[in-house]
């Protein structure tokens, strides 16, 4: 046995293909064999599986028998077309494609001469999708910025903090670390707090500012400036806002333009988080919405949740490229090359927390490629159709209202309450959701909006069809009656 | 046409595997046509790509005509079977069919809800490979501590760095950032350094401890003793050691004995990054380079590495996850769920970095179960007897020197100085390795030890066999000639 075979890798590859190709066929074709959201108990798997690796071969037949018996089962199933919890995280023909060919090629990136393709072609690569979303010409590669593929969104925004923050604090000194102050909206991702205890900025420099329903839970520009006024006047630094186009909870977009403006007036790095909406931004209808980005020192989306780029791919552009390789950059001497310092080489090693990188532009490029900017802009077109049909039902559904305005794929909304009972209408959704989540056919998930308990239905999975959507508003309706009926007792 | 199809996956699946496994039969059997150094010039592929991506679909032909045509020629080819450059990472078709499997599924892993069985397999086949390297059972998901696996092995490092960070911060309180110091020897991965930057560690309190070839480059455990005792009496505050088992440039290998008595008795952090050597140790016969591991808090290697897993595969074991979980942790509301605070359940968000991960494991369990624990094992001492035998051809030959004490499979080797002159002997390395790696034939990379450029030649590869290696040898010798006929005169 030799760990590599060509002719063992076509026979087994061949046969996963089909696998694979089943497992979409029957998600498709046999729903009620795949719950959505898996049914199993904690603990499950431990039950079922040896408490050792073996210590010879077992067959490949084997294996995926036990991964359709014992695997499948404990999954939830992302790509099913019934699956509208979270943000979606979309494979597709292509970026499935491009995975493969990327664990073929298996090739490390690190440096230029690691494999010169891998990292010229996420340059360019990275300078097409810019185009693509109208980005300004200083996040391209041709300027001092750049563009470059981090694995999630939580390391982009991880790696711009790290980047103000040397910045910062190259002009200000390195004691200074515990005045430093970071401004977001009380929406922004989790991975923005996470990040900033990671770069040791203290837990209470970080201004999670107070959104509600009058702005649809944007930022106000008005909260932001009267924060750095009173943290300045109080000798705090501020470094770094971080702004969301497209908020984890309820898809509410922060005002570009005005926190841009205030940003800039204060030379304070501005990142523009727009892991799920920005993917939008390639249709001409829905770049306003980045309107302004113009501004920002750095911008990201997440094409593995609404660019069909499969796990993991977070474009990332910056317009300083420099500060973030002084923040981010190693040398040692191993890694060293004849042509390694030259200004145009690119080395994305610098760029990022890791050493190691894998050839990550070749699926986006491949996604680039063999769908073409139209089609891909007609497929979030056809998930934004979706979620406003859904819309549509809850909305002429008196015993439902829709929450929050919808720009996008998802649509935030609840059992109304009665007679002004909030938390009973909290429970009653509460509940609602459990029900129906446990019927398997469907999964959603839910937040928090100024203490309301709120129901999220995202459209995303790349199989979902109009149908798909309107069973999912049937089995709520259906499963909503008994609170209904209770009403009207 | 829409984002996912099962049939058009199936047949372009297809097609793309035969692509594949043509790649690993050309590369074996016509290796003149991929030069294992890709022999590209910066800009090649900006050339020849056009400026903006396609508004309409390309065929997948066309696609891979390019692959074939524009990308493989700028791949420097890691699984070649000629390919002894940095460290080998090293792919299989197990590695490749889990990648695929895993990309095909397409399932986020963030928490245990998300897809039950991403989690719960991941615990499991982190205990059965502790159980391989016979890791202490405090290592193992039944007492406090547990596995997981990151990205890399840098992200590996930098979370115990974190969690290390808060658990001495809570002690000491946060302003004492800048008294933290840590430590490790000048011989460890440019990601210890980084990850303490990112950190908020102070560059001027990261001890790089001196070694030289005394310890065939080992940290000394009475450097280590005299740093802390010295720090300590300036005020100081010691909380972390990194010790290595395998050092990038020379696999070097940190007594981890007495360095974890010395931690053990300051109450300091010790990590082990073994990110290349420690695969080794599922082999008895190797297994003693990590004794000592017992007083270790946490543990890490790279079975993208050495292990078969394709990229990216970073097992790390830590003694007590929850200092992990603490500093790691998030809680956003539309991330709970019914059991999310059960003390059985695993939300791995909370190991790592990232929010959003892939089913990690999945690979690593095909990886043991399609080629079982022997068979890996035999891999590896095939790998370690090939480095074995091109030490041997070093030894043999006058002009050239072994130069450290070679455990695995890396050689550190050179053209011996002549009359002593280390200047012209450095000079003549350079060239030497420059003119093999430009022949295409082998790719093979360099270090520096004590001041001498150094040469490394690193097994690894899945398809390397002994012909391969002797073939090594011969070019290496043949281009020496130049420098020998140059003695002799
Ligand atoms: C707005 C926003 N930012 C950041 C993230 C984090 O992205 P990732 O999971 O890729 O780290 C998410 C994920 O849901 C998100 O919705
Ligand atoms: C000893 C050691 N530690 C850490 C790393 C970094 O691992 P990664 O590239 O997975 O981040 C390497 C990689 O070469 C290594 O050799």
């Amino acid at each position: 046995m030799k760990p590599m075979d060509s002719e063992m890798l076509r026979e087994q590859g061949h046969i996963m293909v089909d696998f694979i190709a089943d497992y979409y066929k029957n998600l498709e074709d046999s729903p009620q064999d795949f719950p959505v959201l898996s049914q199993v108990q904690p603990g499950y798997l431990r039950d079922i599986l040896p408490d050792s690796a073996p210590d010879h071969p077992e067959p490949l037949k084997e294996l995926l028998h036990d991964v359709s018996k014992k695997i499948i089962p404990g999954l939830t199933h992302w790509q099913s077309p019934s699956y509208f919890a979270y943000y979606a995280s979309s494979t597709s023909v292509a970026g499935f494609l491009g995975e493969m060919l990327n664990a073929g090629l298996s090739v490390v990136g690190f440096t230029w001469l690691a494999s010169p393709a891998a990292t010229e072609l996420e340059v360019i690569v990275l300078d097409w999708l810019a185009k693509l979303l109208q980005l300004p010409d200083h996040f391209l590669s041709t300027g001092n910025g750049g563009g470059v593929i981090q694995g999630t969104g939580c390391e982009a925004v991880l790696v711009v903090v790290l980047a103000a923050r040397d910045r910062i604090m190259k002009k200000v000194g390195k004691n200074s670390l515990s005045q430093l102050v970071v401004y977001a909206s009380d929406q922004t991702h989790s991975s923005f707090r996470k990040a900033c205890l990671i770069g040791g900025i203290h837990e209470e420099n970080i201004r999670l500012l107070k959104t509600d329903s009058s702005t649809n839970y944007g930022m106000p520009p008005k909260s932001l400036e009267e924060a750095i006024s009173s943290d300045l006047a109080k000798g705090f630094i501020p470094f770094f806002i971080c702004a969301t186009v497209g908020t984890t909870s309820s898809a509410a977009v922060d005002p570009l333009f005005p926190l841009g403006k205030i940003a800039e007036s204060y030379g304070i790095w501005m990142h523009v988080d727009a892991a799920y909406a920005g993917n939008a931004c390639i249709c001409p209808e829905f770049r306003e919405h980045i309107d302004g980005v113009e501004n920002a020192d750095s911008f990201n989306i997440n094409a593995h949740k609404w660019l069909f780029a499969n796990q993991t791919c977070s474009p990332l552009w910056v317009k300083d490229r420099y500060s973030l390789i002084n923040a981010l950059k190693t040398n040692p001497e191993y890694l060293e090359y004849k042509v390694s310092k030259r200004e145009e080489v690119v080395n994305y090693k610098d760029w990022q927390i890791s050493l190691s990188r894998r050839f990550r532009s070749l699926k986006l490029w491949m996604v680039l490629r063999l769908y073409g900017a139209e089609n891909l802009r007609n497929f979030i077109r056809d998930h934004v159709n979706l979620a406003k049909h859904f819309e549509d039902c809850v909305a002429q559904d008196a015993h439902f209202e829709v929450v929050t305005t919808r720009y996008f794929s998802l649509v935030c909304f609840r059992l109304a309450p009665i007679d002004g009972d909030e938390d009973k209408c909290n429970d009653q959704n509460r509940e609602l959701i459990a029900t129906v989540n446990s019927t398997g056919k469907i999964f959603i998930s839910h937040t928090a909006l100024s203490g309301k308990f709120i129901l999220r239905f995202a459209v995303g999975a790349p199989l979902t069809e109009e149908k798909h959507v309107t069973e999912a508003w049937q089995i709520i309706q259906k499963h909503a009656t008994k609170f209904i009926h209770n009403k009207k007792n």
